[in-house]
């Protein structure tokens, strides 16, 4: 019978017998805890270092000693005189620290296991949010070396290098996971076409980059650690690009350009528009994205100084326009009654199908669309922000020209979209801008004396520097302070007779002056109009009719929590955007603003495999929602133009409410 | 509780209770008795017509009648009355004949399936062999009807038409065999490119072409039955092509060409030679096989009045060379030492991927390589041949510039292979040429007189016509015949002092005159040189001892079976080939040319989808020997140049020896 001996694994405190000889990689794995590993304990990749501590250890009761192992291996020598720096910077000695695939146990020990060695360890931190990604990519890298071919074992390149990656996959993740046998893995046919030369190049030691545990999709001469991937948000405007390394979760470079298909149209119906008008516009929209997509991979490769080919996969969100100006999909059905998308399930295709400059082989991973006009760019929130596991009940909200909700928890989500007109970020009002240096960000006003202060983008104080416009976040302000201080009524109309030289008639109706213009950089008086505040009106109404529609499906009076996606909800003021009504009533406190959730969900998705399952099958359980097909639609979106609502109570704002009164002409506000 | 009645199936007399209101397709379904469908029961396809018979029947103690189904409905009555031919042609009347998907029982029928309506049926006999081939194709078609979107219901195209297809399915296959849900299916890329305006285009009525169960490639509209495959043999000399009826299994056309690579090189060492010393080598040779698939399949659709976009799979096999150059593989490493393929696995690829001119979503399938020089070819020829199944042991043996040879039975194969050399096609024998017009293919010698007789090719009688040359077939009875009627020993020299003035000194050394100049084309003599005796010695000395040694590895004796595939092995006289001892010895009756076993193996592998993974599976349990690292093949090689062996019996044809003498100078032969 084989001797046994006490092993202690520091710092999960694991402890248990194992038999003399076993490698303490290998003990480590039977009593539970990963070393980390990627040569196939081939002493190459020191990422399986550990520590063996000396000394009687009373708590467990055992001696452990260096003697008790196997000795330090030509190989381990070999390994760390080639890394004097890592042994002083961390103050370790040879024979201390040993690499576990080599070291064998011979006697009773206490092992260290540093951070750095630990399976399964990697995590990243959303920068937005803090939530945490579990790195578990697609791509797994491992080294391979194979016996050159003879007269005698002539056995094909491929089946060589098949066989060889089963066992370093068996022994860079252990036998209990399920993985392939050699015939059950596959080579992509590009990468097979270079195979015979790179393994001969390589002397027959490869890294092999295996995609989802089933196909080969790069094999590079000599060792090599890690491997990149791009996640992308495609927005209607910009398009951002994150590189990651795949192994770390790492951000290495992020670029961003604007969506190049704005000069077909800068809405997404007026691309659809363009598409169904032109016999080459599908094709010119989808080259334009393609090719700026290409630019943005050049540019990050640059900057993170790796080659495009080191790419293997990029996973994409967008809207549906987006999705199917991607991957050269007909959009007109999208744009015509009943809008129906080509496709809902997510879609892989290998790079070289779409003339995308990554590694040919690569896959291209496309998150899947919700409905109609809730798109991968909704998953992507979906993912990040995770609804489908809270036990509350969350409303998250997407706002842009259009905006996409998703209101649920674990149990049940629904959905729905509603286009919100460009109001809100700035356009059709008339001297709305994007939030650019120069633009009005912040606006307040005092209900005495009904003048303003204001605040412009790049500035540190109020009232500093030359306005030029209103962007999204102030005109919210402005149309809440225009209510909160009386100037507007519930009804959305200017009030006659107040005392102020900022309220009078312009050319379009009345107007409230917020910057006079010696105070601008224009050299016009910059005022809120009628007009605008009809446009945030029609705007917030959709979003509260689309909202108040979900809660009313789901027998939900309010949301715990309300989650504000975009550019658009970090910035504007959620105190004011619930008192016009922009927002259903929470509790302050519950409404959160997330950033670029889209971004964000686009990266774990890139980042972990197993959570392109879940959103699969997540957004196949949302229901959805149509409005337009509500009956109720057309009276609740009246009802909803008024300030804050014609019949909603809003108990968390109701303070700032003056002297609220049921108006019953509300219906005829238009005329 | 509902009825039940008994119903009986003929003509297998399969017979049951079911219940009142099952379809006679399920409830024969129940009874384990497949009826075609193909338009998941719409009434449309009318592969699902069955007889209700009329009558008492006493041996089953039934009365069946027509009123014990349910009355003729108004689909039923239209696909009647659209064909009216049908009906006439077979004599039967509707009410009689019923579609098995819409009449459902009301009592106690016996219903008779006709043999067209009968699942899983289809077989194909293959000309040469008369094996039968089972059609289990690996595309299916699905007629699928689909409720357009709505604005409640406007679910994307591709879950709308997956789940339609989930349905076609079942009804077609039924729910007991294991077949997807509709989001475990996919769709090819290029496919879902098209599919939202073909599913407009249809009217939500298409057709839908399934690969392997799994992947859409297809997508028609309205009602299609048929689907075409191209299963394809690339020989090194020449390229042929069968278009099939992937329904029927029916061969629509067949075409062939010479390979245009035989610009590049007439053999494949000089093919691989050819790409290794030109940069742009591999490129021409690829582009000249891809050109002339092309110009096949071309050709082929036009005789079949069939689109090439509608040949939705091909099934090719081939050479190792040929395999490399087909799929644009550097077949560098196949022709230095130590001879390596770059894969052996079968491949899956799509068309677009090679540029081949069918369905751009249509896979491409190569049979896997088995060893260095034993290609896919062999692969196909054993699928054919089938020795894998056998409880004798066969040997088959491809013969051509380089022989293929497998040995074995169910238990166990092995197989090598060896160059012979061009001699037994024709070339290097100063007068050999091809089976064509003028062609010597049959010789015969008189042991008396001396004198030959011959048979052209073309000619019904013996010495008719006009002799341009000897092809293969001759060339072996040649030789033959000299060493029987003792004209050359068994060591291949020309005796001398023998009285015809068919034997001379020429201008290389000895021959023999088998056509005299005046019975030629050519105006010259047809002789049979002793340089030629040499070239056949030496082919059949490779050929022979490859066979030994694999005789010898598997403990055996002889083979039970000896096959010869290839053009070459259906016209030499085995009796002849026997007696140079170009084959082992065997009883006579089991040596059995079955002409292009690898054309016939490409077409089962294109037709039943099942046989791909029989035979994946078959090669990868073949066991290779390389004859160069076989100590003693080089003492092998040289006793096997005697005719008909230095050292083997040939109990089978010993009659036919002339004074066999044991020539202990014979390893000098040569000198």
């Amino acid at each position: 019978m084989t001797k046994k001996h006490n092993i202690i694994l520091q710092p999960s405190g694991s402890r248990g017998q194992v038999e003399e000889g076993t490698s303490i990689r290998s003990a480590a794995r039977d009593l539970g805890v990963e070393i980390e590993s990627i040569c196939a304990e081939n002493a190459t990749c020191g990422k399986c270092m550990v520590l063996i501590e000396e000394g009687r250890f009373e708590k467990y009761n055992i001696d452990s000693r260096r003697e008790h192992v196997s000795p330090v291996t030509n190989e381990e020598a070999a390994y760390f005189a080639r890394r004097p720096k890592l042994l002083k910077d961390k103050g370790w000695e040879v024979g201390q620290v040993r690499l576990s695939c080599q070291c064998k146990i011979r006697g009773d020990v206490l092992i260290n296991v540093p951070e750095e060695s630990r399976g399964n360890k990697q995590i990243v931190r959303k920068s937005a949010t803090q939530r945490e990604i579990e790195v578990k990519p697609s791509i797994r890298k491992y080294l391979v070396s194979m016996s050159p071919p003879t007269l005698e074992r002539p056995i094909a390149d491929w089946e060589r290098l098949a066989k060889g990656l089963e066992t370093s996959m068996a022994l860079v993740r252990g036998t209990e996971e399920k993985l392939p046998r050699w015939h059950e893995l596959s080579i992509d046919y590009q990468c097979l076409r270079t195979l015979s030369s790179t393994l001969r190049e390589a002397k027959w030691n490869v890294t092999v980059s295996v995609w989802q545990d089933k196909e080969v999709v790069q094999v590079q001469a000599g060792y090599h650690e890690d491997s990149y991937g791009a996640a992308v948000d495609i927005g209607s405007t910009t398009v951002a690009l994150y590189l990651c390394n795949l192994r770390t979760g790492e951000v290495l470079a992020a670029e961003s350009e604007m969506n190049p298909q704005i000069v077909y149209g800068e809405d997404v119906m007026s691309r659809i528009q363009y598409t169904i008008e032109h016999p080459d516009g599908l094709e010119k929209l989808h080259k334009a994205i393609i090719s700026t997509l290409n630019k943005l991979l050049k540019q990050a490769t640059h900057t993170a100084k790796i080659k495009t080919s080191e790419i293997l996969e990029m996973v994409l969100v967008g809207n549906s326009t987006m999705h199917h100006l991607l991957l050269n999909l007909n959009p007109k059905d999208l744009g015509l009654a009943p809008f129906v998308p080509a496709i809902h399930s997510s879609v892989d295709v290998k790079a070289r199908e779409l003339g995308l400059h990554i590694n040919s082989a690569g896959n291209i991973h496309v998150l899947p669309t919700i409905a109609s006009f809730v798109g991968a760019d909704t998953s992507a929130m979906l993912l990040a922000e995770e609804p489908h596991k809270q036990d509350e009940n969350w409303l998250l909200i997407d706002v842009g020209t259009n905006a996409e909700l998703v209101l649920g928890n674990s149990k049940r989500l629904v959905c729905t979209s509603t286009p919100t007109g460009p109001a809100l970020e700035g356009a059709h009002v008339e001297y709305g801008m994007r939030a650019a240096p120069g633009a009005i960000e912040r606006v307040h006003i005092n209900e005495q004396t009904l003048e303003p202060k204001y605040k412009i983008v790049g500035e540190g104080n109020w009232n500093e520097g030359k306005a030029k416009g209103i962007c999204g976040s102030a005109i919210i302000d402005a149309v809440a302070e225009l209510f909160r201080a009386g100037i507007v009524d519930s009804r959305g109309k200017f009030k006659t007779g107040l005392e102020s030289n900022r309220i009078r008639k312009g050319e379009s109706g009345w107007e409230y002056v917020i910057a006079w213009a010696e105070e601008t950089s224009i050299g016009r008086d910059i005022p809120m109009t009628q007009q605008d505040v009809r446009q945030i009106q029609l705007a917030k109404a959709a979003l509260f009719t689309a909202a108040r529609t979900l809660l009313k499906r789901s027998g939900l009076e309010s949301p715990d929590k309300i989650i504000l996606a975009g550019g658009f909800g970090s910035y504007i003021d959620k105190e004011k955007a619930m008192l016009i009504g922009l927002i259903p009533d929470c509790i302050l406190e519950n409404v959160y603003a997330v950033g670029n959730a889209a971004g964000d969900g686009a990266r774990i998705a890139l980042l972990n495999v197993e959570k392109r399952r879940e959103i699969e099958s997540v957004t196949r359980k949302v229901e959805r929602f149509e409005l337009p097909t509500d009956p109720e639609f057309q009276n609740q979106f009246m009802l909803a133009t008024s300030f804050p609502h014609m019949s909603e109570p809003f108990p968390h704002i109701a303070h700032l409410i003056p002297n609220r009164v049921a108006d019953p002409m509300a219906k005829n506000f238009m005329k």
